[in-house]
């Protein structure tokens, strides 16, 4: 089954996923920016779509509508936009309810978030990414199932109240382990240090803990009890107070979690 | 050139070490624990090599021994052991200094630590494991270079001064993301979630991270300065105060760094 769609906004996620969905074979009849050289910046990279820079979609033979903008303007696109009749609107964020989406001219309403890290620069292989779906009506979400397997193989239903503990997870996993990194990065660089050699020992780490599971995979001195270097490296980190205290909050975590 | 090796120690860097070593073209002579039954363990691996439990080396053939013990054990091990003259004594560990090793009976000391993660389970590629150097004896360090040469391309000369820093840049970007993955997989296991979900963003974060640097690869509500979702989620996290507390720390620590 192949649909029409049209895609509103004109951010990564946007980015990427409407030259996927083209080369699956569905249609991406309109992308919408309300800067129409941004609409165009994606129009260019597909086969026959309109730039649009009107939120008046009366006209549109679309029956899927993509909302793929910043988590604070989904409301109020949600609530400008005018769609025909028994169209299905869905939005991609995983921090922004169905709810959101209540107050719309859309028939049906939905969330197709595609839970993965998007950047323009990098190229992303959709069938690793997993759509999580949600719609409170059964037809809608058998649809999204279908445009989301047309994509990756990999699609959950997500309710809402689940979503925010998704979120939650996914920040602990995702940008706090970055900024693990980023902390990293600046110890070493404070002692002149080459970053790089820390980078095998991130990618085994990484690899074995989603193997094994994060308990068994933990090693070093929190997990060893190991007090007096605990101490010393508190200690060395005395120029920065704040992450001090960081390095004191998880090692003491990974004792308590023992 | 080809080296004559004893290493003191049965754990999981001897484990991964002594076979390594061997299809090098290394000769491991002896092997020894405290209990003959775990040095057998490894000298099994091998072609040729005598198990022992006795710290005597006076009749050794090996001219560089080395310390893979746990980190504690290191100085109880050096001054215990009688080495031939002229003979290497190193250790394999990034947390203590070359100085553990400054009462031992050996003619020359140093550091030959392999920067990775060991698990006996998990099958290691050496040519991927940075080998970080010291010694104060020029010599030494040229034979050292030269044996970590034969498993690694990656050799980095760091000084005693320096390993301090470097370990708690490693235990930020290693035990640390670490456990932020375990605190992950629990809020995803208390609201019955699949953690699979979470693994695909996991690893394009942090590839990401590693390719353009965890500055620029960072995403998510505090960087964005999106005060509203961070309130959410900490109240969110209010059935384990601590794990709450980490969330506002790292939260802070990445809207102050920005």
């Amino acid at each position: 089954m192949k649909f029409r769609i049209a895609i509103i906004g004109t951010g990564n996620v946007a980015w990427h996923l409407a030259p996927a969905l083209e080369s699956e074979g569905h249609t991406v009849t309109e992308v919408y920016s309300r800067d129409l050289h941004r609409a165009t910046q994606i129009t260019n990279r597909l086969y026959a779509t309109e730039p649009t820079e009107d939120l008046d979609f009366s006209e549109s033979e679309a029956e899927i509508y993509i909302i793929a903008v910043s988590d604070h303007a989904i409301p109020s696109v949600a609530d400008s936009i005018i769609l025909p009749e028994d169209s299905i609107l869905v939005h991609t964020s995983g921090s922004v309810p169905l709810t959101a989406l209540a107050y719309s001219s859309a028939s049906y309403t939905g969330i197709f978030y595609p839970l993965q890290s998007f950047s323009k620069s990098r190229e992303i292989s959709f069938e690793d990414v997993p759509f999580l779906l949600e719609s409170d009506d059964h037809e809608v979400l058998r649809k999204l199932k279908i445009l989301a397997k047309s994509l990756s193989p990999l699609q959950y239903v997500v309710k809402s109240k689940d979503r925010m503990a998704l979120h939650v997870a996914a920040v602990f996993a995702s940008n706090f382990t970055n900024h693990l990194l980023r902390i990293s990065e600046e110890v070493m660089s404070r002692q002149g240090l080459d970053f790089e050699m820390l980078k095998p020992l991130i990618i085994e780490q990484i690899s074995k803990s989603l193997q094994v599971g994060a308990k068994a995979a933990q090693t070093g001195p929190a997990v060893r009890g190991d007090i007096g270097t605990l101490d010393l490296h508190y200690q060395f980190l005395n120029y920065n107070e704040q992450v001090a205290e960081i390095y004191r909050l998880i090692s003491q975590d990974i004792i308590d979690s023992n």
